[in-house]
């Protein structure tokens, strides 16, 4: 469906120069509203089928875009298991599904993107399953699910488990999304930072699973 | 900005009906990428301006639509409010901000696009402040508030409680959106129902809410 992606030289500077344009485009616009045209011109690329050529279809951009990134989280992320190894508290495993989401969040800079693009992609009802099943793949969230279910086990019914991992998605998802615009308009209140956060997230995520359940 | 607004007639119906075919392009496309001209069409007016001589500009109709649906909730939130008093029981407030919410969508039917809309809108820097203000407006919300915000008082501090109600807000409008978008394209789990949605969110949110803090 692509054509052969170059990982050096001038094909990877055009592939990296095209996601960086879709991805603030996107994030700014929303999938629907963004033209591969106007991606292609946002990243001066005089040739308007450059984004076609270089990505075939929507669905392959957006997933390169997030693969770029979720490189980098995975990264943070095995780190966190690492040092969470059979751990039985929570919290530690909230850490390992929460740290290395604002980190790399911090690391982008202001201002950012990426967490105003993975709303968007997060809210499609088609490109969402495509972004799932590739983090999945990843052994560092299927180990971090892990961790946070044997943590519930004994305390929330597995009926309840895969709500209350969607709310926590949620939570993160968009909380730090609303963090990144804030930080972009410079409208955040002085003292907001990814650290201070994730410390107010990350005691939330562990109430919200912790949660006892009121059975009807 | 806008003409005169009639409550009866051919004039109250067009507006109706503008305002229930922007909704659904809204929630289904996006605010940015549907244009006056689309909404005139899907709402059955021949003549092009149709929206902008009823409405004005984008916020007013976007506000319109709102107000159509917080009026009843606010009819239902009232009734929680009073059955509340003074409670000081964090679940019966919970139950104040979730039920309404979740009890006007479901009288909406399947399909609606009142929890995708407001997501579009609460995702939209300029709009959503206005929106905001509008609901903070209302009585029942504001005791609602008030009456977490004494429950909250001796275990979490203040400088936490805006973000923590925060999160509660996003943990609401998305899990509904995410809820109404399953129903509306069939693709929910057997036996899913705005019901039980609420007690899943109702129980998430009294954990969330009151998390222990761990000051750093």
């Amino acid at each position: 469906m692509t054509r052969t992606e170059p990982r050096t030289g001038r094909g990877a500077d055009t592939r990296v120069a095209i996601m960086t344009a879709a991805e603030r485009l996107y994030a700014e616009h929303g999938l629907s509203s963004v033209s591969n045209r106007q991606i292609g011109e946002a990243a001066g690329q005089g040739n308007t089928t450059a984004v076609s050529y270089h990505f075939g279809s929507k669905a392959t951009l957006v997933r390169a875009i997030m693969t770029r990134h979720s490189e980098h989280v995975d990264v943070i992320r095995t780190r966190y298991v690492e040092a969470a190894g059979d751990s039985t508290d929570l919290r530690d495993w909230v850490r390992c599904l929460l740290r290395p989401v604002t980190e790399h969040n911090a690391a982008l800079g202001v201002p950012s993107w990426y967490a105003r693009f993975a709303v968007q992609v997060m809210t499609d009802p088609l490109l969402r399953t495509l972004v799932a099943d590739e983090s999945l793949t990843r052994d560092s969230l299927r180990r971090t699910l892990q961790g946070l279910g044997r943590c519930l086990h004994d305390t929330v019914p597995p009926e309840i488990r895969p709500a209350r991992a969607e709310m926590a998605r949620h939570l993160i998802t968009h909380t730090c999304a609303e963090r990144e615009r804030a930080l972009a308009e410079a409208t955040a209140e002085p003292g907001t930072s990814w650290e201070r956060t994730a410390d107010a997230l990350e005691d939330a995520l562990v109430g919200l699973l912790a949660a006892p359940t009121t059975r009807r």
